[in-house]
């Protein structure tokens, strides 16, 4: 739908098509990037407490820019809301937005609140800064770079299983408190989830920039597969280079689940996936939290996970479809 | 809601309270503007063609652009469109979006398409450009500037109110088909707005900086009422000299409303409303589309309006109250 715009202004330099857009403001890059998020589509009230909601629809945007290995600086948010909600209501949900301002240093700048005949709506534009030379892209991966990959993956997916889960016992028997157990770290991955600042943070000290870059908010597979196509190459993933917390790990066995299965196809992890140069690979060996799990390949060789059995598996954008085969 | 957000980054130039935000990239201010227009709410697809939607909600929000003496660049659109419109309405939408983006040449950069459980949400992020010294704030307004207002007024509300009376008509008889006469101009004004680009072109040519400025979308009570606050000052207006369209005139007549009742309180017709110094007067005065129509005063003597009838009744930020009761 959007192919029919080209850009037509030099100070676009980037468009639709990676994390975020790029402006050329000489001194700085502009990097900007917006999201909508729908009630009953991609939050569901009866478990997302507001200021939960208000902190994740800011974080996920910031995401977006530190994807661009750029800093987030501003926000704009747009809120359209029904009269179900008390004006108490909603602002828990802006005690939600201002922490995370707080918290990644951004500032809100603009947008406003209108009514909406149903439902909650949340539109939110985060806009970053860059030095050109800093900005990375999806489509600037070599053959032999290393694909690397931070934190966890696969609790968010696994906490909304859960809190899926407890939902549907509470329809059936609202008398029943929900059991949420030790299930807090896969639950938090779910509901407030963090993005990876730090680690720009650390590319920065470390004097690296990533050859490409992208977050992993629909899964592990399918980012891989953006980073593939528009670096027009493969990659080759070893299994147990593939971080999983041991929570999730037992999570998805309690659910009859492979993990490699949710870290791969799970979504809303909001890590960073990048490639780096070999040389680089000096640079970043020590450091917390980040894992090398695999190497970009030509593009004729596709996508393929080597398995901790030993075996090597083609896999698609979604993920598991070549596992339930 | 949005107090409690302090400016944290010395980029953040300008957050919440004019028309956009800016933001300090040295050799240029980005300029950003955001809107969120919710269906039943701000529009009603009964009578507002897809195209003409998605063309008015760019417009509306490089408005916004354009009141900041600044040039648009760029817009990112995200829409949440519910299951009962077609694939075709959708094209129909961004079918009208990108006639706007060329005709004011601006790139759509970003943004996305996601489903809503009811209804149509169109979000717009504008972008903009200016130098520093270019910029307009609401608040630059000195006493004794003479206070402009481009263009026509009142005319996009009795278009609505011709569009409300055929749709009511309409719902009480289907048979009956809309009788819209000769009231094109009335209508496009509320289905087809455009932004004034144009007189910030003239602007730039006749080396003018006004010394505030704002866009007219409440109403030209409630949008003097904003100049006058954020400047500190009053505001003297000749009835005379506001621009109401003779079609308008006419219309409101018909309706038995006051046409400079519509102008003040009616909203939606994107003029711009600006002071200048007194000394650019001769650069301004023969001009085309161009009306002054008063002075700014001191904050004690609050806003005023000099009837034709002779009389000088204090004004609101609601416009018409006054004459009401």
């Amino acid at each position: 739908m959007t192919k029919a715009f080209p850009l037509a202004n030099p100070s676009s330099q980037k468009g639709i098509g990676d994390d975020a857009a790029v402006i050329d403001n000489k001194d700085f890059q502009t990097v900007v990037s917006t999201d909508l998020l729908v009630e009953g589509i991609h939050f569901d009230l009866m478990y997302s407490p507001l200021k939960h909601l208000g902190y994740k629809s800011i974080v996920v945007n910031l995401s977006d820019i530190y994807a661009m290995n750029a800093i987030p600086k501003q926000v704009t948010v747009s809120i359209a809301i029904s009269n179900r909600f008390s004006v108490e209501a909603l602002e828990e949900l802006y005690a939600g937005i201002q922490l995370a301002c707080e918290r990644y240093q951004v500032d809100l700048v603009g947008g406003d609140t209108t009514s909406s005949p149903k439902g909650l709506y949340i539109s939110v534009t985060a806009i970053g800064q860059a030095k050109k030379e800093q900005l990375v892209y999806r489509s600037g991966a070599k053959k032999g770079d290393v694909l690397c990959v931070t934190g966890s993956l696969g609790a968010a997916y696994l906490g909304l299983q859960i809190l899926e889960r407890e939902k549907q016992i509470y329809l059936s028997n609202p008398g029943v408190q929900p059991d949420l157990g030790d299930k807090n770290y896969l639950i938090e991955r779910q509901l407030k989830p963090e993005a990876r600042k730090d680690l720009i943070q650390v590319f920065r000290q470390s004097n690296i920039v990533p050859t490409s870059m992208i977050d992993v908010s629909d899964g592990l597979a399918s980012e891989v597969f953006h980073l593939c196509k528009q670096s027009n190459l493969g990659a080759f993933i070893e299994e147990s280079g593939v971080p999983i917390h041991p929570d999730a790990e037992m999570q998805a066995i309690n659910f009859g689940l492979d993990p490699i299965t949710c870290a791969l196809s799970g979504g809303e992890d909001y890590e960073l996936l990048f490639t780096i140069d070999p040389n680089d690979v000096e640079k970043i060996k020590y450091l917390p939290d980040i894992y090398m799990m695999g190497e970009m390949t030509a593009a004729e060789d596709g996508v393929k996970l080597h398995t901790k059995g030993g075996n090597i598996h083609p896999i698609t954008a979604q993920g598991w479809q070549h596992f339930k085969n």
